[in-house]
């Protein structure tokens, strides 16, 4: 029986102020749980969850339902070292399927790529993506003779790391979803590659392994996403709003007259569509959500309980619990639980020039690739009215933005900013007569 | 017969900016009015209002259609004064019906008191309120042996001025609803009373009068409100409302396709409503009234001819006539006539904490004991644009406010309030190429 | 054959930032164009058009289609240069016609003022409109015993220029849409008016024809509208949307279920209408407009391709293409094309003290005689999120306006305007916590 082994130890730190990167919710399920049913779907039954010391307690009590066995990383050492850790459970002639919560494959992939086990126990099967720019990964170097194509597996020789661009041996990167068929030789190999970096310990192992028994390499056809960033929270998003196929209007939802749904849209229990409210397809609403008079969410997530007021738009940005929003525009960004922004406040999604947005994670500039990009916003953080928030902003934790502030500069958690504006204090000279308004009547 | 002392001389000097406490409107109607019109279907006929310099000439013009005797306190010298005052019109023998027009107590109420008064012609009758926590009033002694209970009148032996919390000898205070069953005797005491602090002149004459006669006290069962602070008009405003028990909509109201009104809801004469427009009930609007586009308003009073502009929430609040908002959200506010609020202007009516709001009345820090509201706003007032309003800020008459001011402290009557904003001119370097348009076509 | 001569060779330096008066564009066709088409409906089939320097070229591109002779006039030398340029391309002895496209008249007016010129081919025939107060023009002498009406055509005997208040011979001015009957009796005409200022060379050389034939005025009945300064475009807009007697709905407009169409609007090819949208005519919505989510546009025009998004309000405003809106009020406004308000940012249209708006041209300022007016923002113009523009304020071509500025100052082309905030930091102390919620859940 095939274990799978799924590395969650990771510190996420670069998702901050977001939490734990297998944790984040999508459509009600943590990654880690999505990942689990589609492995459960594809047949495994065995599964080993590597954590870390900072996710160990979250993680446990995320899967309390599941049958996993749990190790926990006690320092961050790298992919070798989780996967030699977890490989002390395992037994050692059983193959082994390593992949990560956080990294989006296709569901079907996974199942494809198990049954190919199934009919090769001899060889190394990884998951490989065809990129058309050069990207800081491990490419594929495929056997004499292979003819890499999207539609068939192919024969591998090895994999090069990071070769830098002109250098790449194929257009084919790997994607952590490995298939080893001996786990102990797995556990050998890594073993043989304790001396040296522990930063591609695991890239030397599977290298060994490659060498000395045959590797086929299974194209992933369709999109995949991978969170490391918090903007990529929208691309999974993307990516599983995507798979909603159908609508699907839970019994308890009350949407009043007046109120639309349109395209692929799940409706969760409880929550209610006031008089004008559009919810537009693909999105998802989450439990006990209230969708207000006039307000409008487009391929958007909301959690649960969520209320998007009076006159607010959310269009292409994903939200955490409780989030409430009220005369807001809310433009592909991300807010995490127990936010609210007060009416008035919008995110600014587009820069000025209309060019590529970039955000600051652990101190450097990032770019994020996107010319549209709202705020990240953390949980517990309060904005005030008529504040005006620009796009890339990063707004931490338990923060306060104050009413009318034109924000272009990140908040760290826990910290206030308001705005000191000088006014101007003089006798009102003018006063409007209440007969003058017939004169206005008519031009409203 | 029983005559009816209405006193309505107070000075309202808590209630600014807003006028006259007996004169203020709730569904077209003045308090006052309201008042005599609930005492006339309760079978009274005889009435006198205490009036006051400062309120004389609007209290007469009012009431212009009533038979009632006037009679002006030409000092504010307490309660006692005034009833003194008022004692000189009415007949020695005959039963006099003490209450403020002001105070709201539930319209049945006043005609059960009425109907006990005939029942037991020899009696004090004080109406009584059950009190949950200490109350600066008068707290009433029941009689030794009384069963003080919410659904019967109980004898009680006196009232005891506010006695401090821990001392209370109840948890009953008095409202101000007297029947005194002899008007001479009443006056007898109040002239015995007249030295000593004119302060609870009324009271020590009520309490004497109570020693020697029987006394009742009729327990009041449902809310009641009493208009002191600019913020109770939405107490009353929703003691009103509750009042509603079906939808009211007059023939000539003009109701677009595409608009709704929920729930009980009175909507006045010559009002219109356009497409899209939504009315939530409790709601009262008002003669003329026009709800515009998509505006909301819920739980909320409107007075005439206002315009509840495109895109405007108002919930909660409390207009006076000829009030004008345009894309605005105005919540938990009282506004009184010919405002204008100019578009994007909104009401903060949360504090970040969530706390309790406090409103400086008279230079003083009051407690409204409520964590919503919004702003007390006078008559003849204006706001630009885009401003945004503090919660518990109170604004003047014939006042205003710039565009993009944050307005976090109160404006005096007749000020003007602007904002000075440092600007930074520089060279556009980045002018954007109309075909870049189409790349964000598809992403609004 | 009666010769058309359009006078179209003016700056329209007072419409900065607009471009060229003839080529602005209404219902999808310039001022020139639909001036063309009318006069070819009118039954003229010749037509000279005078351009200048300035506007050749874009003239000739406009007019590609239409059959005409140019004349590009070198120096701006008034209009007596200009019809003596060109009446060099018309045969002596015809008839000529001349006007200009940019000043309105009812399109009848003209086919009535050529069938008068068949039937009376001796007489010099000048436009006519009454005037209610000093109109700093050329003012109609009547002739001795012609009483002037407003449905006949009267005899006069001159024009006098400018006549100063008090002094009008009449209270007839002239319009410029006039019928001589002899090209070459107006060039030698103007020939000999050739000295003295050429500011009036032509009213001197058409006095001087009037004394020597017989002259009439033929009265314009309904109104006009002539396009000089900016503020003109919307009185020009209101002319052309009037004229609108049916609703158009082009049958590849899609209109969502839910959107409203009212009164006469036409809706051009590909535009699309979301739920909740409403136009309230008179309006215009050009080819590819998107009216948004529960957006409203009323007696307004938009050009091709603009969007005007959710919750946006457009009022009398007139837009060109490529204009994009997002939660935007819009009133009164002139916004030319390729323009992007962020969201929340809007318009202010009437002054405090709801006086009359003054506009800057050319360095003084003018009075609009207009109480509600906008803005008129350059083509290529970018103004950011939450900004407020006060009415009157002149934004170049592009130009950037920050996010939050309250702007009002005009913004000289290609000028970048950005506000400096202070802000103020510190450790926030009060963090709401999740369980609040539920408290003001009743209460949004």
């Amino acid at each position: 029986m095939t274990t799978a082994i799924i590395l969650a130890g990771g510190e996420s730190s670069r998702l901050r102020p977001l939490g734990d990167k297998s944790l984040q919710r999508f459509m009600g399920r943590s990654l880690l749980r999505r990942h689990l049913d589609i492995l459960t779907e594809a047949g495994v039954t065995d599964v080993v969850i590597v954590t870390g010391p900072h996710n160990d307690a979250a993680i446990h009590e995320e899967c309390a339902e599941v049958a996993a066995t749990y190790v926990m990383q006690p320092e961050p050492q790298g992919m070798g070292d989780a996967v030699a850790l977890a490989l002390e459970v395992v037994r050692p002639g059983e193959p082994v399927y390593l992949t990560q919560a956080h990294d989006l494959l296709a569901p079907g992939f996974h199942r494809a790529l198990l049954a190919l086990a199934r009919q090769r126990p001899d060889a190394v099967i990884i998951a490989a993506k065809r990129v058309e720019s050069y990207f800081p990964g491990g490419y594929l170097l495929p056997a004499p003779g292979a003819q890499p194509a999207p539609d068939a597996p192919f024969d591998v020789n090895g994999v090069v790391e990071k070769p830098g661009a002109g250098n790449e041996p194929s257009d084919w990167v790997t994607l952590v979803a490995h298939l080893l068929p001996h786990a102990g030789d797995l556990a050998s190999a890594l073993a043989d590659a304790v001396t040296g970096s522990p930063g591609d310990r695991y890239e030397r192992a599977l290298s060994a392994l490659m060498r000395r028994a045959p590797a086929l390499a299974m194209p992933h056809a369709g999109a995949t996403a991978s969170l490391k960033y918090p903007w990529h929270m929208l691309d999974i998003m993307d990516l599983i709003l995507r798979s909603i196929d159908a609508p699907q209007i839970d019994l308890t939802a009350r949407i009043a007259e007046g109120a639309q749904v349109r395209g692929p849209v799940i409706v969760a229990a409880g929550t209610r569509l006031f008089p004008g409210a559009a919810v537009i397809g693909p999105a998802y609403i989450g439990p006990g959500t209230i969708v207000g008079n006039n307000a409008l969410v487009r391929e958007s997530m909301t959690g649960a309980r969520c209320i998007v007021g009076y006159g607010t738009e959310v269009a292409r940005s994903w939200l955490g619990d409780d989030v409430w929003f009220h005369t807001n525009y809310v433009g592909d960004a991300v807010i995490d639980s127990n936010v609210s922004f007060g009416s008035g406040t919008v995110t600014g999604n587009l820069r000025l020039d209309e060019g590529i947005i970039k955000v600051t994670v652990k101190g450097e500039r990032v770019s994020t690739w996107r010319n549209k990009l709202g705020q990240i916003v953390g949980s517990g953080t309060r904005v005030g009215i008529n504040a005006s928030l620009m796009p890339g902003v990063v707004i931490g934790r338990n923060a306060f933005v104050g009413p009318g502030v034109v924000l272009g500069a990140d908040v760290p958690d826990g910290k206030r900013v308001t705005l000191r504006q000088v006014l101007d204090w003089a006798d009102n000279t003018v006063i409007p007569r209440p007969e003058d308004r017939d004169a206005f009547r008519g031009k409203l």
